[in-house]
């Protein structure tokens, strides 16, 4: 299998094109679209072949509720230790989708899954974690490529969320996220378009040994 | 920004045939089409746009070997350590091309990172280390787009690599990949074909709150 410089050039277009979406539309995502973005997410590598990720959709009021009212006490506290010359440009800033995203998405990680048999994490057990990281950023991808916009939030208390969503006290949660039609698409990274922060030279990154 | 049908299934042909590669030619990869690979993996996501993600090129000889070694001795107290009617087929599985593959490169991050003045990492710091596995995944996909395979090794110590390395105490290994041509691409994971494990049903993996 190989892949020409057409989709070479285009893919490079997906990856500048990715967003971390909080502006969403509140038009619902075809039912069908996100069971196909979830199966393709389970393409994803994992550490023994373990498929550790676990989704859970949230779709019900009280617990949505509940979730956004744990964000906004975090992002509270976060604003309050802004120093202070970043504090008017943080309460400016919007960080979660949490109000018009018509799916949120819990993604989980099974720490010590039975499949995989534990191959390959002995020495750093934390690969079930990245494994699932891992899926969680083929269907960011995989839904940009369909026109669907994923935001992760992570302004949160992942035990209280947990608590929330009555899942197993083993799970760990990895991200939880906004999904939905973006409300405008862009080429750049919102938190550069806020003057917040702007990406750096790549060549600065990497040290020979 | 829009991408066709085309381009969707061609993309998911990507993810089917992106492999844990540990079989590699010793070809060099041209320079130039590495560091391409390297600052495409920096539009990976990252958390407050803090692009954590620090690349260490491992090319000194003496490294590689003390690094083969680290894996050697955590490899076979893996096999020790593997159940009586799994422990022969462990023993057969190939689980690292660090004999072969031109390019070794261990991936750290930066766990306090000043870009990003620490938006979005209050309450889970560990997304610092996440944001690093996106940019390896970002650098795995966009290697393989050109032919080049990528193997993540994770058998070994992360403090034994990073003493081997003298990088900077505070950062942590996420990934050590051998990276380079694959001798003979594939559509199914290696362990799969090798009959450790298979992949499941991704309807199995999703809970509904």
């Amino acid at each position: 299998m190989q892949f020409s410089a057409e989709f070479a050039a285009e893919f490079e277009q997906l990856l500048r094109w990715r967003r971390d979406v909080r502006h969403f539309r509140k038009e619902p995502v075809p039912e069908d679209l996100f069971r196909h973005i979830l199966a393709t997410a389970c393409l994803a590598p994992s550490v023994g072949l373990s498929q550790p990720w676990r989704f859970v959709r949230v779709d019900e009021p009280g617990r949505r509720l509940a979730v956004r009212d744990v964000f906004r006490r975090c992002n509270a506290a976060a604003l309050s230790a802004q120093a202070p010359d970043k504090a008017g440009l943080y309460a400016r800033l919007k960080l979660a989708g949490l109000d018009d995203a018509p799916i949120q998405l819990a993604v989980y990680a099974e720490s010590e899954p039975a499949q995989g048999s534990g191959l390959g994490r002995a020495t750093m057990p934390e690969t079930v974690h990245y494994s699932v990281v891992t899926a969680v950023h083929t269907l960011w991808l995989c839904a940009r490529v369909h026109g669907i916009g994923v935001g992760w939030v992570s302004i949160i208390e992942p035990e209280a969320v947990t608590a929330i969503l009555d899942v197993p006290q083993a799970w760990r949660l990895i991200a939880y996220l906004c999904i939905g039609y973006p409300d405008g698409p862009a080429d750049e990274p919102l938190l550069q378009r806020a003057g917040w922060e702007k990406r750096c030279d790549p060549a600065a990154l990497i040290l020979a040994r």
